[in-house]
Formats: structure tokens, sequence, C-alpha cells
């Protein structure tokens, strides 16, 4: 267990995709393999699916707590995700990076943006690529659970999305999940060593 | 192999410590176990030990040799440390970071100040100290092969060293080997994946 006395401060790990890239696979297995790393729960207002939990998957909101929430600037970033209002809840997340402890948010390049801005030195984004963009138009269109207009309408979101992959730190061309896990539990760990989050009182070293 | 068309610039991997640190036996064991990361040879003005040999171990060279090649700029970095001159020879570096290969430089503060200011975006610094000063102190006396004087010598250098850490961009407590070695490997993975290393034609990924 770590505390505010622990030797850094707790990372906010920023995993993002266009749909089809296999983001939330990587995610789920990630706070699987990776020791230390917490799940961020976050508010929609989404209805929940078939086996989510409340409270474990997400927080399941109305539209109008949603608001509420937002205007009361309880949310570290917010987004509108295809018709559905997805937010970081703010207390949980400032309490988990002064405890020193690491959490992964799996979120959308405007969520990404707002965490960036409000957590500069906290904040570690990674941005997740198929191979090839036929390579993510087929893992769309093998979901077949859409019409054809709305197939056309998430190739269309994802190939905006994948312009944003400069602004990111990292980027996982994910082709085998093995793979992207591995490159992700280095980035993770790699990051855990990085002097500039260090906190002053261990400098005791030198004494 | 991989060559100018590589997806990224090779990196300069940068391993510093105070003296009794265990630095060169990670840079040996990371060598070894590292895929894709290559030795650099430096030149060295001082007698080759037992075993060493030229051109693999270091380029032996004549003090005055040394100052020739330094006064012509063919030193990437330089440093006096204990009597000796070492440097690592400029046109070999700039090939291997241009031809998208990584390698890894055991160095002193003092070349690692001057790669970083040469190198900036290429270099990544990693410090490496034991973890109390009182476990290095026990390092350095069990080496014996010198006098009280010279230990203290280099206890007290080992000590102003150490004070360069948070010039680094990582620090590795270097308590055993087998982890510090995993914590190295992670950081080498993790840097082959920013996003800043990234050659242009990588955006060939958006047609």
């Amino acid at each position: 267990m770590e505390h505010p006395g622990a030797p850094r401060r707790g990372i906010i790990f920023i995993l993002s995709a266009p749909s089809g890239a296999g983001k939330t696979t990587i995610s789920r297995a990630a706070l699987k393999v990776i020791r230390g790393l917490e799940a961020s729960v976050s508010l929609t207002t989404r209805k929940p699916r078939n086996g989510e939990v409340e409270g474990l998957d997400y927080h399941f909101v109305s539209e109008e707590e949603f608001i509420r929430r937002r205007k009361s600037e309880e949310l570290a970033e917010w987004a509108r995700v295809f018709e559905a209002c997805y937010g970081t809840p703010r207390a949980a997340l400032d309490r988990v990076v002064a405890e020193g402890r690491d959490i992964l948010l799996d979120i959308d390049v405007q969520g990404a943006r707002q965490i960036k801005a409000n957590y500069p030195s906290d904040a570690v984004t990674i941005f997740v690529l198929p191979p090839t963009f036929a390579e993510l138009e087929g893992r769309l269109r093998k979901r077949a659970t859409e019409t054809e207009a709305a197939i056309e309408n998430r190739l269309q979101k994802a190939r905006e999305e994948a312009q944003a992959y400069p602004e990111y730190d990292y980027l996982i061309v994910n082709a085998e999940l093995e793979d992207s896990l591995t490159r992700l539990k280095a980035i993770v760990e790699a990051e855990r060593l990085r002097v500039k989050r260090l906190r002053e009182e261990f400098a005791a070293w030198k004494n």
C-alpha cells in the first residue's frame, strides 16, 4: 500500500484509440496483469449493457444528473461519444494521484486533451492504432451488429480520431494483444522510474 | 536490420552512476539481454586492463592522439576521470542514430551533459544509485584493491556525482541486478514507442 508519504506521485495513464483498434480489450487485460494499476470508473448517461455492474463498470446516471455534476466541476474530463456522455469524477482521480497510486483511463481524444491540460505532469498519454486502416475496417465490420450507415459513420469517425496520435506521448500499433500488453507494461514501468515524479523526500539518499 | 527508412530515429541511452553503484555490471548484462541495443566503444587514454580487447572494450590511444581527436571535434563527448581521458567517437554515434539503431553509452555526468546538449531529442538519460550511501561505501571497500586515501577519494567523488541524479530522465535504484535489468529493459522498450521519435513517413497510416 502506498500513501501520501510514497516516494512518487501517482500517474494517470490515458489510453485512447479510434473505435475498432482493440483498446477496450487491451485496457481490461492490462488491469489484470499490470501490478498496481487501478481502473477508473466513469460516469455515463448510456444504459447499462448486458452484465455491466453499477459502480464497477460505470456509474450510470441520467442526463440531468450528468449535467449537474459537470456544471459543479465534479468532472476532470467529459465527452459526448455517439449520443451518450462519459466523464471522469475529479475527486477520485485527485485522491489516487496524491496517494502515489496509478490509474488507467480509457477515454477518447477530447477527454485526453482535458486531462493533459489539467494534469500536465501526471498524465501519460498512449494511443493505440491497428496496423492498417483496412484492418480497422475489417474489425468493425466483423462486429456486424450495426447498419451499414452506422458502420460508415464509425469508420469516418475512426479515421478522424486516428489523426490525433501525434498529440500523444506513446504509440502502440496493436497487431497482437500479447505484444501490445508487453508494450503497455513497459510504458507503465518506465514512467514509474521518471525522476520528475519523485517527491522531494527522495533526496534523503544524499545524507 | 533497420536503416534510414526505419520508422523511427535511433535512441542514445546514457547510463551514469557514482562509482560502486553497479553500473558496469548492469550495462554489460543489458547488452546481452536487450534486443537491438548496441555497445558504444569509447576512446581512452588509460592502459588496457587484463583481458580488455582493442576495438571491442575501448579504442586505446595516447594522450596526444586523444587531444588531436578532441580538437578536431571527432568526439561527441569527453571527460577526464581519475587521471585518464574517455570520449565517444561522434561519427559512429551519428551513424547509429540516423540508421534508427539504439546505442548504450556508459558515461559519467560530464559526458552525459554534453550528449544531452548535442542530441537533445535522441538522448535518454538514466541514473543508477545504490539503495543507500552506506551500501555504496560497503561495495567500494569490498573491492579493497586501493589505499584508504584512494577509497576516500572515490567515496567523496561518488557522493558528489550522486547529486546529479535530478538532471536525469530516469532513476534506477540498484538493489538486485535482475530487478535493475528489468527496469532498464522497460525504459528501452517504452522509449522506442515514443511518438516524438517517429519519422514523418509513419503518417502513411492515414491513407
